[in-house]
């Protein structure tokens, strides 16, 4: 299935976009990453180490397929989908530190500290974070300030302290403390929510004047499938092992945190995730064909691995 | 000196403005920074801990003085200076933390990590960064998309990894290994210089339509007062104890750093100081009593305490 023609139902080809657009969201990334000839050397070489190479580039994904959705030049999306991926990756090297979940394996490699030390992989984060910002600020294909501020704003949003920031800081608080469902849901909201719903909304607004109902359909589609996704780690964490997972399996547990399946069970946290999904697809059941590489993706997301 | 009256030369005047002007960034930071009252409350609360309380906001000075330079209005260079105040904040909670400089205090008080625990110190560095961006994507007092965006685009270049953050991985790189004097400028061009400019750039780009002439002025001039600025920290390190300082003192030379200090010597390191006041002064050259206020800002950073 190529980005320019109709998006048909095979599962192949949508595994063929996948494909292509997970290689073109690394292209993007190399290209936008300053090279390691540039000083400061080893940073640039551990922002590169950090972002590249792994992945399955869900943001991206999302942002690609919402931007089609309403009508984006492929092109357009690329910076902005880069970004949300760069406030990714960011939380991720922060996120895996040791005073943080202190994990040694992410995407199937050492973790950045492990590789480049502690005090590297805190500027790491910074300075992907920063980056994330610029890259939307400069970009050249978006031709409107209002739309750039628009995402800027989007974007700092679902990465502060109402958004991924504070979702972290509410999983920290909740160690070792049992969450009601409500609770844990609310973390889940912002911890991985707010950035899932900004790839879409980036998604959305690199069409130069978007659809508002289209937007406001991505929106909603974008929150099911945000929770189904931290539902479906959950799952993942509690079944999968360690090499499956490219990264170190069971720590929920063994950090006695609250999750989807600690509360409810495994059975109940399968059936949650298909209800989520179910919600995403009742999302866009105004649209057609158009609207058929959001319901692939989110198939894509709650089908990981059960 | 009131901000609407012709500034005069007296220093205790300045001094006025100095005291009126910390004082309304402290009301502005503490109206812009989120509540206590809205979750996650405690990170909230970390947050303004880092943030609020102290320090003598020179960056925020140098936007006013820049603004009002460039005819801005001085409720329009609020939240643009803030904005530079808080990636400041950012800097010093991750810069205090243990895998980076390791220091309890900072303004005079427990460094964050020390109060909050270094997961929430890591969480608030992060949101303080994205709050930055925010505050000035959403500004409503600045009209113009286009100078939202390029005040946006100068501070995240300023704060990422061709300005602070790479400055502090220079900095870390360096440790224990003597740096020639270009190198130990190229550091600090980065690790401090970078957000300096940035702050008085983002002042002057408060004004609505800013002379370049005036901001290429202020560019000139605020180089070489950050670099000042770093020179003069360098002497103070060696020179003042724990009290006077509001942070740990000695530690480059415990940390075997190198300073101004350790490859010029103490009075060579003023000198140094001096000339870039000097050189400061003379970007400034060109204009009248309308550029006092720099003027006399540049007086209170080289001379803040020798």
């Amino acid at each position: 299935m190529s980005i320019s023609t109709p998006i048909n139902e095979q599962i192949s080809d949508f595994n063929n976009w996948v494909a292509d657009l997970q290689t073109r969201m690394e292209s993007v990334l190399d290209a936008q990453l300053p090279a390691t000839t540039i000083s400061p050397m080893r940073l640039h070489e551990a922002m590169r180490y950090a972002a590249l190479g792994g992945g399955k580039r869900v943001r991206a994904l999302l942002a690609y397929a919402a931007g089609e959705f309403c009508g984006a030049d492929l092109g357009k999306i690329d910076v902005p989908a880069a970004a949300v991926e760069l406030i990714h990756a960011f939380s991720l090297v922060h996120d895996d530190m040791p005073c943080m979940d202190d994990d040694d394996l992410r995407r199937g490699k050492p973790t950045t500290h492990k590789v480049y030390g502690d005090a590297m992989a805190l500027l790491v984060g910074d300075a992907l974070q920063s980056l994330a910002f610029q890259l939307i600020s400069q970009d050249k294909l978006l031709k409107s300030a209002t739309q750039k501020l628009q995402m800027l704003h989007i974007l700092a949003l679902a990465s502060g302290s109402r958004g991924m920031a504070g979702g972290q800081a509410i999983d920290i608080e909740s160690i070792g403390i049992p969450l009601t469902r409500e609770e844990l849901e609310q973390m889940h909201i912002h911890k991985t929510g707010a950035l899932i719903r900004a790839a879409a909304l980036l998604g959305a607004y690199s069409a130069d004047e978007p659809d508002q109902e289209k937007v406001t359909a991505i929106d909603h589609f974008a929150k099911s499938i945000g929770l189904a996704f931290q539902v479906v780690d959950d799952i993942l964490d509690a079944e999968a092992d360690t090499h499956t997972l490219g990264k170190t399996a069971g720590k929920d547990a063994k950090n006695n945190k609250s999750t989807y399946v600690t509360i409810l069970g495994l059975s109940a946290a399968k059936q949650l995730a298909n209800e989520l999904h179910a919600n995403a697809m009742a999302a866009l059941s105004f649209y057609g064909r158009e609207a058929d590489c959001l319901r692939h993706l989110a198939n894509f997301i709650t089908q990981r691995s059960f």
